[in-house]
């Protein structure tokens, strides 16, 4: 089947902070007509940060969505027109304090795609050193360190709920622990 | 650090038909006060469908966010007051046209907590049987099958984008191959 849906007209409902929501008109393979929304997300970074006894740095912050604090790895929102790589680094160091020699693609992350266009970078940092924490007036975060076994244990016991987290630990554990051994 | 954030306010601004919008107040910590972006989604579920020579249901999708076609586990909304069993039954069989005698809880995934309080509820199905696959009028899918072996190395490499995909096939994965052999 051809899969495809053609834009007849695109509506800028609001535009925000954070994000700005569209209201588009789309033309569809049987060639009626429907509604789109979308909420358009300049794009965020997050980063597995393993120290060399594979232990990871995580965050602890209010997520005001879910009114609850949530477990995640360190992660941000994209400046206007700035690297992922270097929007990673500078998240890293400014959540924990720490910076890392090595950087590797974990791959890129869609959050949901039937309404969000959010790109979601995800990176393995590794030869780590700490520098200074300087969180954002306005950020409010506990770091902790966590073994990645634990990590990997806890997103397959359904305790880690952000998606991000659970994809990114699981891929770093897989690629390090699964390759040669599950295959 | 007590992390919490306190509602002042909450402004509904968009009513859609997928999600609506909320701009809120809140007190932060250091009580001083501070804005919230909330899109509002009713949840889905996601299905992990696994045949008995472990290969999985996946669906190719046109989203219009991304515009581009994307692979994706067979996911829906759920509509009000839904059980999320019962629509990840009802899911995969309207886009699979498949039923299952056993369903196992992979746990909740939140898509992007900072601005989104959507959960997705993911299971992995098994014990399948077909039926007769009846898509929505305004729904176009190609459905095929894909060892679990396959959908693994394509997560790792990167070549599967969508989150609740990377997340729910890693998890399928580790616990039917990693509990044995890594830990």
């Amino acid at each position: 089947m051809k899969l495809s849906e053609k834009t007849l007209s695109s509506e800028l409902l609001y535009e925000g902070k954070i994000i700005n929501l569209y209201r588009d008109t789309v033309e569809l393979e049987n060639h009626t007509n429907a509604m789109r929304e979308v909420v358009h997300h300049p794009g965020g970074v997050s980063i597995v940060a393993l120290t060399e006894d594979e232990q990871v740095y995580m965050v602890r912050q209010f997520r005001y969505p879910y009114h609850k604090v949530i477990l995640e790895i360190p992660a941000g929102k994209l400046s206007p027109g700035e690297d992922p790589l270097e929007c990673g680094k500078r998240e890293l160091e400014e959540e924990t304090g720490m910076t890392a020699k090595q950087y590797e693609n974990l791959g890129d992350f869609y959050p949901s795609v039937g309404y969000v266009d959010e790109v979601i970078y995800c990176y393995l940092a590794t030869g780590l050193t700490p520098t200074q924490q300087h969180l954002d007036e306005d950020e409010f975060l506990d770091v902790e360190l966590i073994p990645l076994k634990t990590l990997y244990q806890m997103v397959l016991s359904g305790e880690i709920q952000d998606g991000k987290t659970q994809s990114a630990i699981l891929k770093v554990y897989c690629k390090r622990y699964g390759n040669s051994r599950i295959n």
